[in-house]
Formats: C-alpha cells, structure tokens, sequence
C-alpha cells in the first residue's frame, strides 16, 4: 500500500523530512510506503538542498489541502497563519494532519482537535516539542497509567545554549545572545525564544496531554531570561544553583482539589538535580508520575535532523494505523485529544515556591533587621541571608527563602522596596 | 467495551499492575475499560497488599491462557519455563501477551513472534527494559524513521547501585554486594545481575528493535562487574572516568557491511559523557541515529511502579488497538517484530575499541621499553602510560590505548604477560 503525503512547507525541517522519505535503506520499511505527492512553497525559483521533480512543487497551498489523492497533510508552515486555516481545511477535507507547529497547536488545539475528532483524522505533533526528543507520544501511550505529578522541561535551546554560555564564559546576556545570533543559534527578533513565549506554546501541550485537560495559552505564567544577569549566576553558583529557563506544569491529577500550576521562568535548579546538568542546546523534560517516579527525556531540542525525525515517526504512526485498521472510522484512542474541560490553573500569586532575591542596600546592618521583620510580617520564613558583594559602595545582600505563597512574598517586597536602606532589587528568582 | 486480562504472577510487578487497575482516577480512562478476569499464583494462602476476590485466583496456571473469556495474558513470573510453555498456549489461544520477562524474550523471542504473527495477536514488552522508562517503543515507533548508529545503556540497576557506591564510598566490591543484597537492591543469588547477564538480554531486545534484525543471545558478548576493583576506580577517576557496566549495540545500519557489536562489560566512560552522571539503581539508555543525534531515555530501572507503569502502557495499548480497529486481523505494523533475518555481529576480537590495562611489575624503566616494543609490534597505539602507585613493593602501571582491535590487544597482552619483569596484569578494561 502507499499512502501520499502532501508537504506545506521546505525549510529546514521540511527539507529534513523529505531527506528521510527519500532514503529508506536502513530505516524502518514502512517510510517505503510513503510517497511524497505535492509540496507547497512561498517561492518556485528558491535553490534548494534537495532534488525533488518541480511537477511537485505548487505556491498555491489550498491545491494540497484539498488534493483527493493526499492521505496526509505535513505542515511546517511555523506561525498563526496561514497554517490555522491550511489545517482546518485540510481536516475538513478528510486529511490526516502532522505539524511540528507548537504556536498554532498551543492557540488552536481546542478548535483543530474538536474538527479532527469530527471528521475521524489524526492530528500528530511529536515534532512540536522537544525535536527528536519522544515525548508526546510516551506522554499520550507509555505513561498514560500514572498519575502525573509534575513536567519540568528544559524545552527551548536557545535560551538554555544562552544561559549556559552566560554560566560557563561569565558573559553577559547582550554579548551572548548578539554571539548565539551569529550561530544561528537565535533569531534576528529572539523575542520567541528569550521572552519564555515559544518555551510557553510547548508547556501548555506538554500539561494538556500529561493532565488530561484542555489548557488556556493565554493562561500560561511566562518570564523570560532578559533580566538575568552574570551577577546572579555567580551567586546561584555559590549558593549550589545553576540558572535555568524551566517549563514548569505541576498538578495534583485525579485529586478532588485538581490544581495545576503552568508556569516558564529563569529558576535557580540545585546542582544535583537531573536537569542541572543539561547544557547547550539541548532540551530535557522531566516526568514524575505515580506509580513511575521520575523519568527523564534527553536530546536536540531543535534543527533539520531531530524535528524531521519526529514528523517522519508521526507519519509512519499514522500510516501503521491505516493500513492496518482497515477503513474503520473510529479513531485509536491513544492517538487522538478528546478532552473536554478546562484544567484548573492555580493563579502565580498562589503559588508555593522557594524564592531568590537580591537586593542593594546602603546600610547593611540595619537592613538585615528590617528585611526580617518585613518578611516575618508577611509569613516568608528565610533559609539563608548571604551578604557577599559590594557595587558602588551600596552592599549586595543575597535572600533565600523557605516555600513560600508567592502573593506574601510579594507584599513583603513592596515593603521593603519602601525601606530607607534599601536602594533597590535587581532581581527576584523562583527556586526549584 | 470492557478487555479482560489474565495475570500471570502476583509477584512485585504483579501487584503494582493489579493496584494501578483497581485505582483509575486520574489515570488514562481507557483504564477503565480493563478489567482482572483472572490470577494465577503459586499458593493461594499467602496473604497479599492488594485486595482481590479469592474467585478470581487460580494454581492452575493453564486454566488462564486457555480461559476463552480473557483476551490479554499479562505474563509476570519470570524466568524460561513455565513462562516460555504459557505464552506459547496463550498465543494460541488467540491471546494478546504483555511481558516484563526480559530472558524468556530474549531466549525464545524468534519461536514467541513467530508464533504471535501467525496467530494475529501482539506481544508486547515494555516493561522487560529500563522499567517504566519508555524505550521499546519509542524504538520501535518515535525513532523508526532513524538509521540507527548506536544503542548503549545503563540497564541493569544492580550493578549501577553497586559501582555507584564503590565509587563514592571507595568500597570494595564484597562489601557493597553484601550491602545491597542487604537493602534488597541485590539478590541472594546475584549471578544474573553482577555477571552481566540480565544487561545481556535486554541489549539483545534492544539491538533487534533498534537493527531490525534478529539477534542470538547467546552470541552477546558478556563481561560482569566482579573483576573491577576499587583500585581502578581510583585510577580511572585520576584519568578522568567512571567505570559503568555498559551495554552496546554499534553498527551500521543500512551500511552494505552492516555488522553490528554486540556486548556487555565494564566501561570507563568519560566523566562529560551522558551515562556517566547516571548513579545508583537508576538505568538510562542512550540512542544515536542519523538524522536524530543522540537521544537518551532516563528514570528507575526497577521495582513495583515503574515496571508496572510500563506493563500497563502494554495493556492499554492494546486495547486502544482493539478498541479502534474493530475485528480487522491485520496487525499494526509498528508494534509488531516481523525480522526474518539475523543480524550480523562483529566478533569480539574484530572489535576496535580504547583499551585500559593495569600492570604489576617488578622493573618500572626496563618495563616500560618492554611494554611500548610488544604493543608496537602489534600495533598498539597508546595513548598514555601511567606510573601511579605502588603494592607490595610491586610498581603499578596504567596504559590507555588508542583505538585498537581487540585482536592485536590480546596478542600484545599475551606476549607482555611472559616479560620477566611483568608480574601480573590484574586488570583489562575497555574504554568507550
């Protein structure tokens, strides 16, 4: 049997993609069933780093979408639109849909999912998070019999490659990120990357499969890494911490009380835990469920080779099923997004964490007073009070705290901000 | 629809899977769908942490995988026989087998898929490598669009726990083996477990899936952990190793010389390589491929939860399968082994590998000239030759090699051996 795909989309990873289909040798015999039937592309007169037959080709992208010979649509268009559109209509026209496209699944799932549940197509995305990393597909099948606690991923590279290079040359963000661009490594506009919103889109698909409900983009908690300076990367280190953007959903599933907490944010992560220790731009995801315990998902988060080999094992997957389930119209449940409501977000000022904070002050001993009963006030217990720098003749005091409600902890600072002594507070850091 | 199991084994992973089932909240709902049609256990008088009703328990283990009520069989005993004679009858009997028993499948795997594909049903087996980390069918799925280059593993957390303890207790072998058989994390017995043999046959799953080929265990190359003394540890911590028990599987898939090596054995890793942060009873499996690069899977290799997290998965599996592809007798392709051809393995002493050696001689300068001339008239290249300590008043010399074939090692090895001023080479250890 062969079963045709049509490709929306030739960048990196749909040149990635087309790389593999057109060399089966050695790979798993079904990609030899797989035909590349129509590709759509902005421009006919590119130059490109394939050999594809310009019959192929076409810049008029509904042609795919709606093509009666097409089993399954490849969308690697990136972006809002018009990959929404291209999708739905793909989906209405009875096609089978992978995508690698985590902004328009993160914004749209709800819609995309509702159409494809109807029409009786799959909507596979292992792409869109982690690159080559397996983590979708384990998170609908393999670990579906735990209770999920907690996914804490490592998910954006650029941001991590950035962060890295700041914790081992000592260099700032600006003369990082102005060096990762050289590399490719970030874009022209690193909005996406360095403001945690593409780390977002990927945190709220990872939390709807792991906790089984649907989740609000808009509802994700996101700070970027901007206002993370080598000053607090070298106390982080002295306190046992290396700095990291994470990707946070922790919930309590099958509770009554059915809470999750969606949040991306520079945390300080302990030296020895699991994640601490993955560099570059490499991703992690972390996933700790009852009866499991902590499995860990390790890999290139991004590029041509690991994001076309997560699309390629989506087609393979959908095609596995077609030719062996017959032209029975029920979909395989595992494979398919069927919730219904909404997970229950707990708002940031509820959250209970362990903060950093550091503060410039003008009177050392005196603000150490005043810090604890400002704290004290407002039930923020402290775990270590570190004075250890000067800048300008004003004292850097260091504050750890104990887990606290991120709403107290707030109050007390806008206290102290008030403080006579104190000059200001350069940073404010969540502790994992 | 409601799916009917039969247990096989009521063991530690037995329980765990009955008390995921009997406890759905929060969990997959396709949970629910499954139900404990039947138990088989050695003695009905045991008292158990689970409550099940007596009428569902049976001694006669026949009675199950004949039931014609049950569809699938979930085979926990362990072991090769009864477990090889059952699975057989239950296959048929037209039952679909889920297993966690690494040597039965990696004895009698050829007889067991060949038997399952002609009668329709899926064996599945996640739960007989790593746990609950999913790794066979990422393998066999997310990855398949890979040439795959390399599968190399910590997978057997006994002797991780053990060498991990060594390493940072500066313990002897005796004493740790003593330790965790006292924990529990160790058997009385501990043959399968510190002589390689259980990595063996979970790299001989591994390298089937991961080459497409069929793999004899027996012909998995096997060195345990017995041999490796504190004192390498100490030495390969000052060169900058850990020493892990490494399973490997390294070929060239899809290369016209397509040979693979197949192997487990001491290994000094380098202490940046991924595996060798990997401490205690943890497992954590690394995969290359072209395109993906390399991916790693890491989480508790053992115990109650993560093996029955994993045999789960295989149920549901299952039933999302069934439940989707109505009475089609078509297998779906991706979860099931249809090798028909052996892989092709690379002798041992075709190996081409580091190579670390401690020697313990009489004449460190006379000694080290010897040394170089045998190595060179084997061509053996080093890479460095260490004088470090002294025992007994015997000097003690530690040679890395280049990359070497093991071949021209051993005879190197064998002609050094005989050198007056050589009194013992108490060491051999590969270094990846």
């Amino acid at each position: 049997m062969a079963f045709k795909i049509g490709l929306l989309g030739l960048g990196t990873v749909g040149t990635g993609v087309a790389k593999i289909l057109l060399d089966p040798v050695g790979r798993n015999p079904l990609i030899k069933e797989i035909t590349i039937e129509r590709v759509g592309v902005r421009s006919l007169s590119k130059t490109r780093d394939i050999s594809l037959s310009p019959d192929l080709f076409t810049t008029t992208l509904e042609e795919i979408v709606t093509d009666p010979d097409i089993d399954i649509v490849v969308e690697l268009l990136g972006g809002l639109e018009p990959s929404r559109s291209l999708i739905l209509k793909a989906i209405e026209n009875g096609k089978h849909i992978v995508t690698a496209n985590k902004a328009v699944i993160a914004r749209y799932g709800e819609e995309i999912y509702t159409a494809a549940n109807e029409a009786g197509v799959y909507v596979l995305l292992e792409g869109a998070v982690g690159g080559g990393i397996p983590v979708i597909k384990p998170l609908k099948q393999s670990l579906g019999a735990n209770r999920i606690n907690s996914i804490i991923g490592i998910v954006n590279g650029t941001t991590n490659y950035i962060l890295t290079q700041m914790t081992q040359e000592k260099a700032d963000f600006d003369d990082v990120l102005a060096e990762a661009q050289k590399l490719g490594y970030a874009e022209a506009d690193p909005t996406a990357d360095v403001d945690g919103l593409d780390a977002a889109d990927k945190i709220a698909i990872l939390a709807s499969l792991g906790f089984g409900g649907r989740v609000k983009r808009e509802d994700v908690y996101c700070e970027g890494i901007r206002q993370v300076s080598a000053v607090d990367i070298n106390y982080a280190d002295r306190l046992g911490f290396i700095i990291k953007l994470l990707a946070i959903a922790k919930g309590s599933k099958g509770d009554a009380s059915d809470t999750l907490e969606l949040r991306v944010h520079p945390t300080l992560v302990p030296k020895t835990h699991p994640l601490a220790s993955i560099n570059g731009v490499y991703n992690a995801i972390l996933v700790e469920g009852e009866p499991l315990g902590q499995v860990m998902f390790f890999g290139r988060g991004a590029g041509e080779g690991p994001t076309a080999s997560a699309v390629v094992s989506d087609i393979m997957n959908i095609v596995a099923i077609l030719s062996s389930g017959g032209d029975s119209k029920t979909l395989e449940p595992l494979l398919t997004c069927t919730h219904q409501h909404y997970c229950n977000l707990t708002p940031i000022e509820a959250l209970e964490t362990r903060f950093y904070a550091r503060f410039l002050c003008r009177d050392v001993p005196g603000v150490i007073g005043h810090l604890g009963t400002s704290f004290g006030k407002h039930r923020v217990s402290l775990e270590s009070v570190v004075q250890i720098g000067f800048q300008d003749n004003l004292a850097e005091i260091v504050v750890v705290t104990h887990n606290v409600k991120e709403g107290n902890f707030r109050q007390a600072l806008s206290e102290i901000e008030s403080l006579e002594a104190i000059h200001s507070i350069p940073s404010i850091l969540r502790v994992l």
